[in-house]
């Protein structure tokens, strides 16, 4: 039998798997690598923060979803360099050679050179989500339990960091637990006193959509009692405040949650290349997205950027990962079966379906070319097209299952604080009458206290 | 308005949950405190280790549970001592003063002295779940990576102590998803290859059933590649091996996965109460559940021990738990509605409602006073059952979805591995072939080398 060019795909996200799905009736051998087992439907992440769905209705394994593709290989590893010369790509502990080699390993948070990864989670992978739902959660417990109403309602207030879809969708569910999920669950709280803070650094939330949906995107926040913030920088987070600059207003708020969601980086591996990045970097590709002198190197997804003849660029979204990779596959297909040779490569073309976002509840919005549309019929379209896209069959059931169930009911299902649960706030005592009461001639030591450090602390972990 | 009693509830599981539903319409204040923000459906909490459900499944949150009942307040917070003197619990960082107490902190693993928790996980909390989930499913891939045939059998060994309805249906469970799951998932290794070995002190599995049922399981356990050893002690854990003994031999079999279900022991707490306990731990309660000299404090569920008139002994299952809990919140609402007195308070009548325990798909036992049945309809008397108790109508119906499409398909939807990965084993390479090879030289190295320390090491943490 003759040698099978050997495909190697790093990373399993959306440009990943289609690109090893592309190449099913190819005579390669493929062999997809992540360090994860899983394959993530990102858009709905937030929805796993914020307990509205579990992991695995939006995960799903990679080898499960690949298991019927014979020529494919499936391996939980990281790749730490690429070395083009040798067409090598170095695992923690063996290696791999390459005769394509397709780099698909997306991007991760941006902190803009500043160390608040601890204080401020961004929104990525399942633990990740898991981390926020068991902070945001667990700040609702510790302002129940808290007896100084400086600390609850630092308890009680919520930041979000950046005002893009994921900012804009993880404070909109944030607002919608203060005011509906958790209404009636507390005794010493009032959660409708919840504050969500949305801080963003542009003029408006949304800025990749038409000014329209971000004014409907804004007045719709502000229904779920989320405080929008424009053209205002955050300069400083602590464990219980963030500081926050706009124009020349310096101000400090009191919070012990803080999310990111302002700024991503791309995956490191791109620095192996050899080749130019831009400032967030992003791996300069050609037009068929191979690397300039390497028609065997494509690199696809959020870690390529793309000049199109038109100017325009591919937007970092699951389609653009998805279509650049099933442009691979068919080139790679192609070539591999001597029906094209790299010279007759054509150039990749985004086909761009529109951007849609939601904001909660029968709320989002919804542009493409031809339209731009907010409210419930876009919430509709959002849910339909969310669920049309989700791997695998079970998932959609289940997903109609628990979103049919949330709306109805206003409950979020996956409430759960599961991990650490750390040093809870403050000094309880309850007497025997059943009232939270400060012990006689503790009142002065409860109120003057410092910042409980070791809650904010084991916060930090 | 007169001063309220205030009762006071440690633990939130079903004796707990079931004494606060019957103070519902007591004048009392009642504080129930828990160090997990969920009520957890112990008895399917294999299954989320399996990957056939997940955790929000089989979990609530205690404060949704209770929300409704206005007497009543949940406060997430861990007791560290009792004071039965001056009727005072601590906490860390604060106290609660009680007129009644209902202690229900259930039990956790016992390893019998030795310090094997972090070799062999037990399960009896999320958190355990996904420990042992991400174990086994991790072992699938470490066995996909690894080129040495003696550790890819290590790896594809599971093995599980102690034969009683959990060690059952775990053991169950991991023989299905090697003959099922994950039949067609992989390259490198067949998953019908996979061992799982059941150890059992006793002389049968199911020990507290009748014997025909155990023989019965056996069988069944034997149908999914389990292989059951009776009469074994398991005297030694490793990292990547176990050591047991049977009668005057002993054997070390080599694996990488031991789950512990073989012993539990009392939560700690009962000790403060200053009356006798058993070596197990569990405080010897009176007939109505309170303790001698402490008619305000009673003890409920796995950390109550009690001989009923009759000899017999309440099993440590949900049911005794849950009719305790409701025997006490009964005697506390007519005692403070002052209908009654310490005196003249009723024994505890445990009724018995049976025993039922899965095998796997479509397998059960189920127990009675009137009846011992086994097999399919066991099994589908098992699922009804437990879809009833389920706390939550909403989980009752995902259960069912789940559990219908697990049974259709053979799948397990939950499959995914979070947390930390670790080092996973061994040396991969892959040639540009595709195929696995040892690099020239380095085969003897490789087939000589030590047991892959830092893996071992890795799945202790």
């Amino acid at each position: 039998m003759e040698r099978r060019p050997h495909v190697v795909i790093i990373g399993g996200g959306f440009g990943g798997l289609a690109a090893a799905r592309a190449l099913a009736s190819a005579s390669v051998t493929v062999t997809l690598i992540d360090r994860r087992n899983h394959h993530l439907f990102q858009p709905l992440l937030y929805q796993v923060a914020t307990a509205a769905l579990n992991p695995s209705d939006i995960a799903y394994p990679i080898r499960a979803a690949l298991a019927k593709q014979r020529n494919t290989r499936v391996l939980l590893a990281e790749a730490k360099t690429i070395d083009v010369a040798k067409r090598r790509i170095t695992l923690d502990d063996g290696s791999l050679d390459y005769d394509f080699l397709v780099l698909a390993t997306g991007a991760t948070h941006s902190y803009f050179g500043k160390d608040w990864s601890h204080l401020a989670p961004g929104l990525k992978s399942v633990e990740d989500a898991l981390e926020i739902r068991r902070r945001v959660f667990l700040a609702y417990e510790a302002a129940e339990r808290e007896s100084d109403p400086v600390a609850q309602r630092e308890w009680l207030t919520f930041v979000v960091v950046g005002a893009g879809p994921t900012g804009v969708e993880l404070a909109g569910a944030l607002g919608e637990i203060g005011l509906h999920t958790l209404a009636h669950d507390f005794r010493s709280i009032d959660p409708t006193q919840v504050r969500v803070l949305l801080y963003e650094g542009g003029d408006r939330v949304l800025s990749a959509y038409p000014p329209k949906l971000s004014e409907a995107a804004r007045k719709s926040l502000e229904k779920r009692h989320v405080d929008v913030k424009l053209n205002t920088l955050v300069t400083r987070i602590e464990g219980n405040s963030v500081t926050v600059k706009s124009g020349d207003t310096t101000t400090t708020v009191g919070t012990r949650t803080v999310l990111w969601a302002a700024g991503v980086e791309a995956s490191p591996l791109g620095g192996d290349l050899g080749v130019p990045r831009d400032r967030a970097g992003r791996v300069e590709v050609l037009p068929d997205l191979s690397v300039p002198g390497h028609p065997e190197i494509f690199v696809i997804g959020d870690l390529a950027k793309m000049h199109m003849a038109s100017g325009e660029q591919v937007p970092g979204v699951a389609q653009g990962a998805l279509q650049g990779g099933k442009h691979v596959g068919k080139i790679i297909t192609a070539e591999t079966r001597g029906k094209s040779t790299p010279a007759q490569r054509r150039a990749f073309k985004y086909w761009d379906k529109g951007n849609m976002a939601t904001i909660g509840r029968a709320s989002a919005v919804v542009a493409t070319k031809r339209f731009a549309h907010h409210g419930f019929l876009a919430w509709l379209l959002w849910w339909a097209v969310h669920i049309m896209f989700l791997v695998g069959f079970r998932n959609r059931l289940l997903m109609m299952f628990h979103w049919g169930w949330s709306w109805l009911t206003f409950k979020r299902g996956a409430r759960l604080i599961t991990g650490q649960i750390g040093p809870l706030p403050a000094v309880t005592t309850i007497g025997s009458d059943g009232k939270v009461v400060l012990p006689a001639g503790a009142a002065t030591v409860l109120l003057d206290r410092d910042p409980p450090k070791s809650v904010a602390e084991s916060l930090d972990v």
